[in-house]
C-alpha cells in the first residue's frame, strides 16, 4: 500500500484494518458453533472480547472526528466514497455512544442472563431468570438512551438502528399494524381451505444424514454457491457466516425428517449468496457490507419462501428428493411435497412457524419489546402480556412460559431491537421477488428447471452489488422495486399461494 | 477486572490482551489448514496480517519501556512475576528490533518466494527460485543484524533466538559436532545388524481411514488427551495447534499404510499434552507459554520416539492395531511392528527419516544456514554444498535438487534459525525420558499396559507446568534432569535400542 495522503485515504486504511479484524471474529464465531470443544468456551470468549475491544479502540480513536470532518470535501463528487464516509460516521457514532464501563457491564450481564435462561427454559421457570433479565433490560435501556441521544431518535429506534439503520417506529408500526389486521381473517380462510384438502402423506424414512448432506450440497451448487469459496457444515442451529471467498453455511440433520434440513440449507444459501455478492472492490469497507439485517433476511426468505417453495421449484426438487432417498409413490410427488412445505397452523414456537403465521410471532415480540423498553410493561407482567398478545394475533395461548416468553434467546442474551428485522425481511422478500419477476419474466420458468441464474443476476445487480451504498433498506427497495417497503406484495403472495393457487 | 494499579499489573493486562489476540490467530491458522476453501486464502492473509499488526502495535507501544523499567522493583520478590516480566521484555526487545518497513518487506518477499518455491520444487528447478531466495536471505540477514544488536549476540544466534531463546552457536556446535562424529560409525553398525535380520513382513491392507481415525482417537485418550478440550482433524501435514481447553491435533491418512498416521497422531499428541499442561494461572501471559521450540519438539519426540516406539508400548499397541484392521498372523506381531517402526536407512528426505539419521539432516541444514547467513556460502553454491554435506554425514548424494535443497519450505518461507530445534528436541527428549524413568521406575511397565499416567505426571511437574519460568531450555533441563542439554542420553538411547536391545 502506498502512503495514504488524504484524510479519506487514512480512514479507508483504518476501516480496512477494522474490517479485517471483524472478519477474523466471524471465523472464530463460526468455529465456536461448529468445531469448538466444550472446554474451549472460556478462552474463546476472551479471544472474541479482545478482538471486539481492539475494533472499538480503533473505531473510537481520538483522531476520528477530525478525519471524518476533513474527508467530507474530499469525497463530495464520488458517490461510493461519500456513502462509505457516511457509513464510517455511522459506525463511529454508534461506537462512541457507549462508554467502556457500560459495554463491560452489558457483556457481563448478557452472559450471566443467557446462562440463567438456558436453565430456566429447560425448567420452565421464568421467575429464576427474571432478575437477570431485569439487569439486562436496565442496561439495554441505558445503552439505548445513549445511542438515541447520539442518533437523534427514540430509544427503541436507537436499539433497532444497530441492526437496521434508519429504522423508525412510525413506519414499522404502520407495516405491522396492517399485517396484524390482515392476518386473523386471512388465517381463518387458509385453515378452512386446508381443512377441505387431504393432509400431506407422510414420506417414509429413514433419511440418512449423508444423503441429506449430499442433497443439500447439490442444491447449493444449483443455486450458484461455489464450494471453492465456501463450505457446508453442521451446527446446533443453522446459520450462515464467513466472508467473501470463504462463506460458511451450516445446517442440522434429523434422520427422521429431511424436509427441515433441505429448507434450512436453502434459506442459509440465500444469506450466503448475498455475502458472496457484496461489491468486491469495497471489501472490508463499511459501504461494502450488507445493508442491514432486514435486507439480509429478505435474501434468505426470498430464496427459501418465495423461490424454493414455489410450485415451479418444488416440481424440480421432487425428483431430486426421490433420487436422494429412493422414494416412490404418491407420498413423493411434487404435489405432496408442496403440501408438506405449505402446511399452515396456529403454533406457539416462532422458529417452527410457517410463513403465514410467522409475522405474528415477530409483531408480538416487537410490541412487547417496545413496551418493556419504554417502561409501560414490567417484566412481572410479561408472561401474561405474551399470552394475551398471541391470543389476539393467532387465537392461541401458550400453556407454559417455556413455549411462551422463554422460547427465544434474544432478549436474554442482550439482543434487543433485532426481532422486527425478521418480519421486515419477509415483506421485503415478497416485494423484491415480485419486482424481479416483473423485470425478468423468465424467472419462474427457469426455477422449474432448477435454474437460478436469471433470479441471481437480478439480485446481484439490484441488491448484492449495492452493499451499503443506499442509505437504508427503504432506499435500496426504492431503487430495486420503485417503492419503499410495503405490505402489498407480501399479502398478494400469501393470497396467491394459499388461496388462489390451489 | 479491577482497575490495574501497579506498572506490573498494567503490563499483565496488556500482555493478556496480546495473548488473547495471539490465540485468535492460532485458530485462524488452524482453520486455514483444515477448513478454508481455496478462494479464502487472500482474505485470510489479510485477517492474519491485521492481527499481527495489532499485536506488534501493542507490544511496541511507546509506554512499554517505562512500564517495564518501573515494574522491576514491584516483582523482585515474586519469582513467577519476575520471570513473566523477563519474558515480556524479551518480546518487547524482539518486537522493537525490526522497523515496520522491514517487516512489511519480509512478509512480501516470504510470500512471493514461497509461491515460487512450490513451482520450483515440483519442476526440480532451483534456478528459478534462487533470485527470490536471495531477496529473502538479504532481508533475513538485515533482520538478524537488527535483532543481534538488540540482543547482543551473533546474527545467526539472533535468528534462532526467536524460536529458541538463548540459543548459542558455541553450545549447538559442540552438541552437533559430537553427534556428527558419532553418527557415521554408529549408522554402519546399525545397518550391519539390521542386514543380518529378516526384514519387516508387510502388513496387508487396506486400512480404512475411518478405522485409522478411531484408532488414533483411542490412542490419544490412552495418552491422556481430553476430547472435551480438543479435537483430531485432517490436514495436508500433521500439526498441533490450539489453546488450553481447545487443543487442535491434525494428521493425514493413507489407506495403504496406517503406520504413518498412527505415529503422527502420537507425535502431535506429545505437543498437545505440553500445550494442555502449561500453567493455567499464567494463561495468555508470556511466562505461561512453552519454553521454546526445542522443548516443544522434545515433548512430541519423547512421546513418539522414546515412549511409543519402546518395546513395552509396542507390545500394548500391536493388539490394538490387529483389532482395528482385523489383522492376524506373524505380520501383525509386536515384534514385526517393532521392526517396522525401527527400520533405519540412509535416505534423502528429512521428514521421512528414521530417528537415527534424522539429526544428520538437521545438522546439515544448521551448518548450511549459518554459512549462508554469514556469507561464506553463496546461494549459487548451495546445491553442491548440500550434496557434499549429506555425503559426509550419511554417505549419500541427492540425485536432484527436489530431493536436496528444495525439499523443505523453511528457508523459502523466511523461517531461518528454526531447523536446529528439531535435533535439539531429539536430544532433550532422550535426556528427559532417562530422567523420568530414573525418578519413576514404573514408567516402562506402565507403558506396556498403555498407561501413560506415571510418565505424564512427571512431565506435568518437570516440564509442562513450568511454562517459561526457566529462562532457557537449558535451565529447564537442569531443573528437570540435573544437567544442561547433552548428547549422552541420546547416544545411550540409540545404542540400547538399535544395538543391544535386539
Amino acid at each position: 500500500m502506498n502512503e495514504p495522503e488524504s484524510s479519506y485515504e487514512i480512514l479507508e486504511a483504518r476501516f480496512g484494518q477494522i474490517g479485517a479484524l471483524g472478519e477474523a471474529a466471524r471465523v472464530l464465531t463460526w468455529d465456536r458453533s461448529v468445531n469448538m470443544p466444550r472446554k474451549g468456551a472460556r478462552g474463546r470468549a476472551e479471544q472474541l472480547a479482545s478482538l471486539r475491544r481492539v475494533v472499538h479502540e480503533k473505531t473510537t480513536d481520538a483522531a476520528m472526528p477530525d478525519l471524518l470532518d476533513a474527508a467530507e470535501d474530499e469525497v463530495a463528487d464520488d458517490p461510493w466514497r461519500a456513502a462509505n464516509l457516511r457509513e464510517m460516521r455511522r459506525r463511529w457514532v454508534h461506537a462512541t455512544a457507549l462508554d467502556g464501563d457500560l459495554i463491560a457491564a452489558m457483556a457481563r450481564a448478557d452472559s450471566e442472563c443467557e446462562m440463567a435462561w438456558r436453565g430456566a427454559r429447560e425448567a420452565d421457570d421464568y421467575e429464576t431468570v427474571k432478575p437477570y433479565l431485569q439487569t439486562v433490560l436496565d442496561l439495554v435501556r441505558r445503552a439505548g438512551e445513549a445511542r438515541a441521544e447520539a442518533l437523534g431518535c427514540s430509544v427503541h429506534e436507537a436499539l433497532m438502528d444497530v441492526y437496521e439503520p434508519g429504522a423508525r417506529t412510525r413506519r414499522i408500526d404502520a407495516l405491522f399494524d396492517d399485517i396484524a389486521s390482515f392476518l386473523p381473517g386471512f388465517l381463518d380462510r387458509v385453515l378452512q381451505v386446508q381443512a377441505g384438502e387431504p393432509p400431506p402423506i407422510p414420506m417414509e424414512g429413514p433419511f440418512p444424514v449423508e444423503a441429506q448432506r449430499a442433497l443439500g450440497e447439490r442444491l447449493m451448487v444449483q443455486l450458484g454457491f461455489d464450494f471453492e469459496a465456501g463450505r457446508l457444515d453442521v451446527s446446533l442451529h443453522p446459520f450462515c457466516s464467513g466472508v467473501p471467498g470463504d462463506i460458511r453455511v451450516t445446517t442440522r440433520y434429523d434422520a427422521a425428517d429431511f424436509t427441515q434440513s433441505v429448507m434450512a440449507v436453502l434459506h442459509e444459501t440465500g444469506h450466503a449468496l448475498y455475502n458472496a455478492g457484496l461489491p468486491p472492490e469495497w471489501r472490508r469497507q463499511p459501504v461494502g457490507s450488507a445493508r442491514g439485517m432486514a435486507t439480509h433476511e429478505s435474501q434468505s426468505l426470498l430464496i427459501e419462501m418465495q423461490a424454493c417453495r414455489s410450485a415451479e421449484f418444488i416440481g424440480f426438487l421432487a425428483p431430486m428428493v426421490r433420487e436422494a432417498f429412493g422414494g416412490t409413490g404418491p407420498a413423493w410427488s411434487a404435489d405432496n411435497l408442496c403440501r408438506h412445505y405449505r402446511r399452515v397452523a396456529r403454533s406457539l414456537i416462532r422458529v417452527d412457524a410457517d410463513e403465514v403465521t410467522y409475522p405474528a410471532h415477530v409483531i408480538l415480540r416487537y410490541r412487547l419489546e417496545r413496551s418493556l423498553i419504554d417502561g409501560s410493561l414490567s417484566l412481572d407482567d410479561l408472561p401474561e402480556a405474551w399470552a394475551d398478545g398471541l391470543d389476539a394475533l393467532l387465537g392461541i395461548r401458550p400453556p407454559d412460559d417455556a413455549s411462551g416468553c422463554l422460547q427465544d434467546i434474544h432478549w436474554y442474551s442482550g439482543t434487543w431491537g433485532y426481532f422486527p428485522t425478521y418480519a421486515l425481511g419477509a415483506l421485503a422478500a415478497a416485494q423484491l421477488f415480485e419486482a424481479a419477476k416483473a423485470a425478468s419474466p423468465g424467472i419462474p420458468g427457469a426455477l422449474s428447471r432448477g435454474d437460478f441464474a436469471p433470479l441471481l443476476a437480478w439480485l446481484r445487480e439490484s441488491v448484492h452489488r449495492k452493499g451499503s451504498m443506499p442509505a437504508s433498506s427503504d432506499d435500496l427497495l426504492r431503487e430495486a422495486t420503485g417503492s419503499p417497503l410495503g405490505t402489498g406484495s407480501f399479502k398478494r403472495h400469501l393470497e396467491t399461494r394459499y388461496l388462489s393457487d390451489r
